[in-house]
Order: structure tokens, then sequence, then C-alpha cells
């Protein structure tokens, strides 16, 4: 398999993109071209041998920044590592792009460049939010802002083959983010919704609601672009606040403080039930290549998760998976 | 001030319910209506005397139940104490109206009994969730499901003027709830109410994300029910979910158990600042009435506090200032 990764993304790029490679170099029989500025990449690459893959630099003279527009970007800044990565994947030299860049970028440059799957009416971007019992997928993340019932099935199909294909859930449970439990609640688009999705061939748990995420309710939380990133960030924002919070409130006393040294083990473990890191990136499903987003703060762990993604992605042939679906469902003769 | 309180809703009723009016009665100059079956009442009230005002009781049959369905639970129990106690407000023989009980029926009983301010198209409940800063209104968070640009705009006039005459804030702060901070962002919704809002008297800050409410970026956070919804129920939800993986943490080894009991204060100290308790109920803005839906797990604490809401917004003429605002605003002559 060959992967285009966006060396200069990121929070911590080029070290943490490149070293994350490195370490999936050495475990997976996979090629990677590494997209960006040249003796920027070699500073942490020069000298460095790898067991199983093979490491390449593709020069790309510009960097996509979080300041840039995301359209603008893509159209402005052709020699960028993110246009020169996007282009591996539509010229067919790469079966995969992944970047931990400019998220707005990213998906502009997904459809722009590459484009959709046939089919696929929108692409959604879908992380895995963490629970108490492993990853849920949750899509759309935020690609797709007023959706229509068609564009949510669509959702339930792919986030269904992604769950069963690359975190080897058989028949995952759908759910449909909404108000309450109850068939009849929610908006006009989630009524609909329900109605089609119970009639899928989908294993659909029925509504589910947001306070039930966590518990592992569902291993597919399906919802419009809106909802969806409403929840990514409010999760985000109430886990940094919380932690924050209590570790104000741990540093008050010196006994307090005393207590939070003997804490230390358990703070970390009980962390790295949390830590998104685990999961690598946020598939971009539908679009025809395997592009994932990683976080804009991964390190070198995050990057080597995303690229494990990505190649389970490929070796499970999913987008092929998807076409076949779809034709499968008939999701496509809905209006 | 008279206000009438249901004595039979919540989890801990009638115990939580009268201990709360006991509490408020001895601080507060009201006189207080507590609906119910007399007998359960009396049990906690027998022989009590409150200091400032005065609590009667009114008989009332039967009981709301969370099973109940909202709109057929307020149509067929008509000596329920949640009937009985909005009629209070609908004959004008009470100024307030206060549960813990169905939330469904609760919306349903106010809009049906009670009935909307005049130039109000949609009430919207309103609740406060905490933030490093204090509290921030959430409006609507789940009374109206798909909603206009008119009804966003006038949740938050409604907020605004909750957080200046009960919160005591002044020209609070008004956000949009979006997926991202530029003008152009978000569904069409958010698009067009943006514009309304901008060129509006209120103080508004532009958009927000979810990931901000709790660093107190705004005072009033506006939003559909939908997405209030979301945001109130994630919040719930992970938050429980911490705690419960947290103290698993701190409960496995002696080590974390000792560490964990020099921590017993701050623990403390940290829940008391995510204490919804502490900000009473959420009002329901836009009845004609002031109507405070408290949590189902209140305790009299927490019904106390709402009863204290219910006083300042009483006080504070805040139904007449609705009405005046929305004069003066020109919002009504939106399309």
């Amino acid at each position: 398999m060959k992967i285009a990764i966006d060396a200069m993304g990121g929070d911590n790029a080029p070290k943490a993109v490149v070293e994350g490679c490195i370490d999936a170099a050495n475990e997976y029989e996979i090629e990677i071209y590494l997209v960006g500025i040249k003796n920027e990449i070699e500073r942490y690459l020069d000298g460095v041998t790898t067991k199983k893959g093979k490491i390449h630099i593709l020069h790309a003279e510009e960097i996509i920044t979080n300041e840039d527009a995301p359209v603008q970007g893509i159209k402005q800044k052709k020699d960028s590592s993110m246009v020169v990565g996007l282009k591996m994947v539509k010229d067919e030299q790469c079966h995969a792009f992944l970047s931990a860049g400019n998220t707005g970028a990213f998906l502009a440059g997904s459809l722009l460049k590459v484009g959709r799957i046939k089919g696929i009416d929108r692409p959604a971007l879908a992380p895995l939010l963490p629970t108490v019992k492993g990853g849920c997928m949750l899509i759309d993340a935020g690609a797709n802002m007023d959706c229509k019932p068609k564009n949510l099935i669509q959702f339930a199909i792919m986030g269904s083959i992604y769950m069963e294909k690359v975190e080897g859930i058989s028949s995952p449970r759908v759910g449909l983010l909404n108000v309450g439990a109850e068939e009849t609640k929610g908006n006009e688009l989630t009524k609909q919704s329900f109605e089609l999705l119970k009639k899928s061939n989908l294993n659909f748990i029925g509504n589910i609601e947001a306070r039930d995420i966590y518990s592992g309710i569902c291993d597919v939380c399906v919802c419009d672009g809106f909802a969806g990133n409403v929840v990514l960030k409010n999760t985000e924002g109430l886990a940094s606040t919380i932690m924050t919070l209590l570790k104000e409130e741990l540093m008050k006393t010196t006994i307090s403080k005393f207590g939070a040294l003997l804490l230390k083990n358990s703070f970390r473990s009980f962390k790295k039930r949390f830590d998104y890191k685990e999961y690598g990136g946020a598939p971009f499903l539908g679009i025809n290549g395997i592009m994932i987003k990683a976080h804009g703060s991964s390190d070198g762990r995050a990057i080597k998760n995303a690229i494990r993604q990505a190649k389970l992605l490929y070796d499970n042939n999913c987008i092929e998976r998807i076409i076949t679906d779809l034709k499968d469902t008939g999701v496509n003769d809905i209006e």
C-alpha cells in the first residue's frame, strides 16, 4: 500500500509526523510519501532505516496554515504539501492521504482534488469518540451542515462498514442522534431519517441521546454535521475544563498536593482511557480514496495509528465495499 | 408574590420539594401553594412554622409521572398536581409555577394551560450551564425543534433579560452556537440568525463553538432546541462518565484509595463548581407567567434556589420587560 502524508500539517510538524511514519514503516509493509519541505523533513529522517516499509520524500515548497481560507488555500497554494499529497491520490500514485493540517482545507481539497465516490452525495468526517466500551464513530462531525435524510443513511452505511472492517465489530449498532429515545421525537430530519433507517438492512437500534454516547450504547452515531460538530466540540471543551478545574483543586493545599502525587498513576491510566490518540485520526468517508484527518495536536503515536487506520481501510477494500453496499441497499433511489 | 409548586414532581418528591419550600419561606416574603396529595405533603410540613413566608396546601388527587405522554397526561389528568398548579397561574391566583416533574408535560401544560406571551412565537426552555466564570444560559434547550431565525432572536432577547435581571449581569454577552467563529460558518438557520443578531441592539459577540461554553465566553448561548438539547445531554453524559471512570481508577489500589481519601475535600469543592443545583431550575421563557422547571433529581436546596429564581423574575418584572423589548427591537416585523 502507498500512502501520501502531509509532513507539514499539525502543531508538531514535521517532527511528530516523521516520527509516526518511521514507527509505521518499522511495523508495516507500506510505502510512505512524506510530502513537504525536503530539508525540514530530512532533519528527522536522516540516517534512519526502517524494518518493513519504505519512506520517500516528495518536496513541496508551500504550506497551507490554519490561517488560510480552505478553498482559497487549496486553489492558490498549488505547491503546498496538502495539494501535492492529494494529487498523489488523484493520480492514483497513492491509495491514501493523511494530514494533521487545516481541517477545512483538507475537506475542501479532498472534494476538489480527489472527488466523491459515485453514489455518495456528501462525504462525511467521522472521528471516533471514546466511550466506556471503546470507540463510537460520530458521522458526520462537521463536513455537512444542512442534510437530507438520504445523506444520513449514506453516513450510516459508511460508518457501519468502517466499524466492521477497521474496528472489527460485527454488525455494528447504528444509533440516530436525537433528543429522546421515542420514535416520534426530533426535528424533521431525524423523523424522516428514522423511517429510512428502520427499513434499511443496517443494525439500527433507534434514536439515541447525546448523554448515552459515552456509555457505548452504539458503534455508529449518525447525525448531520452541525449536531455532530456540537457534540465533538462540546466533548473537547468540557473534558478539558473538567481537567483544568480538577488540577486547580488538587494544587490548593499541601495535603491535596500529596494526595494528587499518590494518584499520579491513577490519573495517567484514566487519561489514557479518554485519549483520542489511540484511535488515530478521523476518516473522511465518501471520497474516492482513503482520506484520514489526524488531530492538529497529533504526536508520533497518533500519526502512526492514523497510518494503521488507512492501512486497514485499504486492506479491507472499504471503498469498494461502500460502492457495493450503496447499490444493494438502494439508498440512491430515495429522493 | 404567590407561587404554585408541584409537590409531587421529581425523584425526591414530596420530601425534597417540601423541604425546599420551608427553606424559601424562612428566607423570603412569599406565599407558596404546595399542590399535591394533601396527607403526603402534611407528613413533612406538620408542625413547621416559617419565618417570613406562608405555605398553603392545595390538594390534587392525581400525579403525572415520567411514564405519561406529555399532552395526554395534561389532558387526561385534570386533577394532577401539575395541571392544578398551572391553573393557579392561568387564573391569576399565582404569579409563578414550579415543577421537578415530567419535562414534556411541563412544557405542553405551560403552553396549553397558561399560553404564550403575545409576540413570542415559541417559548424556550433555558437552563444555566456551569462555566468557569459562572452560569451560561442555554436557550433553547429542547422545547423547539425546527426553528426560524426569528425564533432565535426572540430567544436571545429573553435570555438577555433573564441574565441581566436575575443573574445581575449588565449587558449580557450573547453568543450564537455554531460550528466555527467566522461569520460565514454554519447552517442556513445560523447564517440568517447571525445577520439578524448583528443588527439587533443586543450585546451580540458573534458565533461561538460548543467547546467555548465552559470557559464562560458568553452569558447567553442561543441555538435551536435540537442543538441545545444535544449540548445539555452531552454535558450531562460526559460529566457523569468522567466521574464514574475516575472513581473506578481511584478505587483500584490501596495507595490510590489513600490518595483519594486525602483529596476528599478537593473533590467535594470541585463538584460544587459544577453543581446545577446552585442555579435552581430552568425557566421556560415566553410563557405568560413565570415557569420554572427544576431538575428531576432536585434536592431541597435546588428547589429553594428555583423559588429564588422565580422571585427574581417576578421582582424584576421580567415578563413585562420581554413584552416591551419585543416591541422596541421590532423583531416581530421579521418574517
